[in-house]
């Protein structure tokens, strides 16, 4: 079938199992001939296909809500509404999202990037719709990963007490993005594994029908027994004593079953749990036989072998540096413990894991805990590093500024992939940390300007104790330099000067410190002379350098790939605000005030306008008509 | 006993339960009367002080780690360590925090404010006391409410899959500042309310032997019902799901009862959950018979008659101005919502409430599936309105980015509680949320100068719908004027010139209004026309009324009741650097980066440096200088 010609969902109703079972098969075939060209979340979409058949063939989308938690997994829908043919600009800049978007199709009724959001938002789409008196589905389809977020738990609290009607598709597949992990888990597991106790309440019966009534003490403690049946001894049992209706645990891979289940949910009252069993990468050897998630997100591979197609020779990624440094530290300093929401694979955490497992701990994806309890932790005069993705770390600004500023712990945050990263897009940029970190008092925030760099400001974070302290490191590869041999600690609060100049200045950290040095080069060529300053320390900056700046009054253009409002800029705007020194020649570059879609990096960068070509302009124009 | 002479709580091992029930009744008549000059959280404290007697007594503090989740609760624990004489102070400025403080005492060992943490600190310091090979006990201690926050949900979790030794104490009594709502809480009250599926496990062992053993079916039957019922059948079914070993529920006023459990609770390898019962306000008749729980925090009151002793005729409280008008505009419009986490008595909700039933929603300590909530009811053209105090909207920063910002969808919240809010301190002053909100793309940000532009704003949040809106409104009264009859929207982005001036200009909003006019009036006899405008739109600023004022060159002081770094001020400094104004004529005053401790707001203001006196020597300053 050629996939293309899909324009919405609604043919599938016509469709048998078997021709169900074909079409699956082409859009696996599909699958994994688009993604091996650019990459993206294969796993998880073949995980999904029948799953995904299954709920459009038994559901009518968008009059019927299917609501796809986090929304990566997401492919196959999108083939389904008439999206095939733009696949091969998947997550490419201006092509179509990795993600769902309103702006694509009706039938992307939520967007997210973030886990955890299906079930709040479902429980606000059924109160919507019973107050509007219509009566169509709600279908929130979330994974056993996402299942453990805090959010996700609220809601599954307050859906259970409210008892709206609403299927919750639960996509089981053993694994959030690395294995999961916790209680929540083992009990999916018992779940998964006691089939033998869905006979247990048909067993009960049968002896209850079986022996004579007898009266007396019997008969009472017969009777106690079936009373506390709707509470016990089925495998969903803890989604029971959530108020859920369980059905399940149910093969993804059956359509039989699958659809048999999802009839029994439409014919129910309340709010119900289908407890569907899937196979990530299922269909694909390579990605099948993955028990290290390695499948989870992917570049470009060969399809016959699974073998990625990466460049060759390219440096370390930044989170190897990070976590090679946390590695060489914890062989001295047995008070540092590393902590991370559910990313050992993602901040290259294994060997870390395998050279200290008893101070590694994955709490799955929790941030919020981590956060408190790496607050915990140093409250005992542990030192904890908490490596986080800063659009994750946003879930746990509450328990950064209460339980960690406040009470002034000692606790490192690495704060992973900062600034944009590219394909993820909108949800996943690491622009806003700057922002909600910089208005809290006591925390140090960092960036490196390179690796060698960064191996010395993680070892100044673990060495630091007079509170919290964050270091910030981009999504990709290290620059390839040569890395000192011995660490040591860098000067809270100290810049570096990269370049002298006397005719201006250029203040900015961490990646766009290159296009800084270039630009500066250019100028210099003109007859410019630009320092360029490495404001390694956003807070607190370097006083003394900028009196001296100030004081010089050379015009200064700041450059940051964060968002300006309430940004690094502004801390130095504040700076001269309090010292009585006039901005008229600060510049201040960044991200403007709106989100940025996905594509390559350096797209973005043109388009929001932080390029060399734009500092030299910028610094050009505070030149002749600022500089006195 | 005089309590006062309590210096440490090893003196309870030496009591028997007679001498601590006249330990409990010394203690009730002391918080009785002390809170009754001077109010407190009354209630709570009532509710559990046999409960902290027998910790203390059983548990070795400061070596073993109590954790009071939250911390108002802790006055029997602040008399047990050595501060009943300073109960006099309590809540005062520079007195006794009504919460706990490290600095206060070193029984003190974790510092909350907001709910639902305990469990996080508490699985750092196990992680910290087995890293160091120490044995001492970690002793959370968690209200029913606290434990629906997603955060704790999230540390069971993770607790249950690490099996550290661990004790959990339940507190349980039926409501966390209002009435409980949630399936979490209809799975406690089963647990209440089915002593009787305690016998449940007896009796099959009884029928199990009662009946000969025939083999075949019902043999196999019973086996699989015997296997079952480690998962089943006992009141903490739920908590065993999480991995934790459960004991109760325990009577938490019968002292034989809490001890016997408590020291089971010590015998038993891994993390346990003790479940005590206990009744809020316990000893004191009209705390105790308040299902209401406006005993949870109480100003002054007549002991004998429990009357609340409070001002004559002060005018309502913003939260009534508020949600009085929510009532009025809900009549006409049907498609407005309001969302409350468990604060119906705090937002003043009871009337709208009961005149629409549903059309509130309480969703319990849980503010990030309220915000996301919002979101979901948006996205289906409802037009929610999410009342939640400003401290605690920190907790749902990354859903109010990522869900309702990021799809610019028409949420309205209502921020409670902004700026300083006095006796409760560090924990509960809403002074970040200016900061946390100003770099979201979409958010209008509102705050009114006194109650008729409060309704004013509250109907413009209504009506606006082009995106996420947020009013802002403080705790305590409003100034008492006289109301519109009729509501009407305030135009987004404009400015409103209180009174006018030629010499320079206060920017200023909310409840700084006030000493801005005054310092203006003051000033005024002195010869100088200060112009005083209220920013009653913090974002987007009126570009218009400052292009005008920059180009007059007007020295301009922004007061705000805000933390300074990247506040209202500096988007002030940041419109004139992408203009091309000079600041120098720009001073900005507001809350330093340090937490601010508790006190009465005009105390703290003084401390910090906003008062009337100190604008007028701001506006000073800059008047000789600075004015060209």
């Amino acid at each position: 079938m050629d996939l293309t010609t899909i324009k919405d969902p609604s043919f599938l109703k016509k469709l048998n199992n078997e021709e169900l079972e074909v079409l699956a098969y082409s859009i696996r075939e599909f699958l994994i001939e688009k993604l091996s060209v650019n990459g993206g979340h294969l796993g998880a979409n073949l995980g999904v296909v029948e799953l995904t058949l299954a709920l459009h063939k038994n559901f009518n989308s968008p009059e019927d809500k299917l609501i796809f938690d986090v929304g990566h997994q997401s492919y196959i829908h999108k083939i389904l509404t008439g999206r095939a043919g733009q696949f091969d600009t998947l997550r490419q800049y201006k092509g179509l999202s990795g993600f769902l978007k309103m702006y694509e199709s009706k039938h992307d009724v939520w967007e997210a990037g973030h886990s955890s959001t299906s079930l709040s938002a479902a429980m606000g789409m059924a109160i919507a719709r019973d107050l509007k008196k219509e009566a169509n589905y709600i279908v929130p389809l979330i994974g056993d990963g996402a299942l453990t977020g805090g959010m996700a738990l609220e809601a599954l609290n307050n859906i259970g007490h409210e008892q709206k009607n609403m299927i919750v598709i639960l996509n089981d597949n053993e694994m959030s993005i690395a294995n999961n992990v916790g209680a929540l888990h083992n009990a999916l597991g018992r779940m998964r594994s006691t089939g033998k106790y869905n006979k247990v309440k048909d067993d009960l019966e049968w002896i209850v029908k079986k022996i004579p009534k007898v009266g007396g003490k019997l008969a009472d403690a017969l009777e106690r027994i079936k009373d506390s049946m709707k509470y016990s001894m089925i495998p969903g049992m803890l989604f029971e004593e959530f108020g859920f209706t369980y059905y399940g645990p149910v093969d993804g891979h059956d359509f039989t079953a699958l659809q048999k289940n999802i009839q029994y949910a439409k014919k129910t009252e309340g709010p119900v749990i289908v407890h569907v069993i899937t196979k990530k990468g299922k269909g694909y050897y390579p990605a099948e036989s993955d028990n290290k998630d390695k499948w989870h997100g992917v570049g470009p591979y060969k399809i016959e072998s699974g073998k990625k197609i990466s460049p060759t020779n390219t440096p370390p990624e930044w989170s190897s540096v990070v976590s090679g440094t946390l590695e060489y530290i914890a062989q001295e300093n047995k008070k540092l413990a590393v902590i991370t929401p559910a990313m050992i694979i993602g901040s290259k955490l294994e060997n870390f894991k395998e050279k200290f497992p008893d101070r590694l701990f994955d709490v799955g994806i929790a941030e919020q805990h981590a956060t408190t309890l790496a607050a915990g932790m140093a409250s005992q005069g542990m030192k904890p590093f908490l490596t986080i993705y800063s659009t994750f770390l946003q879930r746990a600004y509450d328990q950064i500024l209460h339980d960690v500023c406040r009470q002034n712990l000692n606790v490192a945050f690495g704060i992973d992939r900062s600034g944009l990263v590219g394909a993820d897009g909108d949800t996943h940029h690491g622009v806003f940390d700057i922002n909600f970190l910089r208005s809290l008092p006591n925390i140090v925030i960092m960036m490196p300007r390179d690796e060698n760099e960064c191996q010395h400001l993680v070892y100044t974070a673990i060495k630091y104790d007079n509170g919290p302290i964050a270091i910030r490191y981009p999504r990709g590869n290290v620059l390839g330099i040569s890395m000192d041999d011995d660490l040591h600690q860098i000067e809270i609060g100290t810049w570096e000067v990269l370049k002298d100049g006397t005719d201006g200045v250029i203040l900015t950290f961490g990646t766009t410190i290159g296009m800084a040095l270039e630009a500066s080069d250019v100028l210099r060529q003109e007859g410019l002379s630009i320092r360029v300053i490495n404001a390694r320390f956003i807070k607190p900056v370097d006083e003394e350098m900028l009196h001296n700046i100030f004081k010089a009054k050379l015009p200064i253009v700041t450059v940051e790939e964060s968002v300006l409002n309430g940004g690094f800029g502004s801390s130095i705007l504040e700076f001269a605000e309090i010292h009585n020194y006039s901005t008229k020649s600060v510049t201040r570059m960044g991200i403007p005030d709106v989100f940025i879609e996905h594509g390559k990096v350096e797209l973005l960068l043109e388009q929001i306008g932080l390029t060399k070509k734009a500092v030299i302009k910028e610094i050009k124009k505070l030149l002749p008509t600022k500089k006195q």
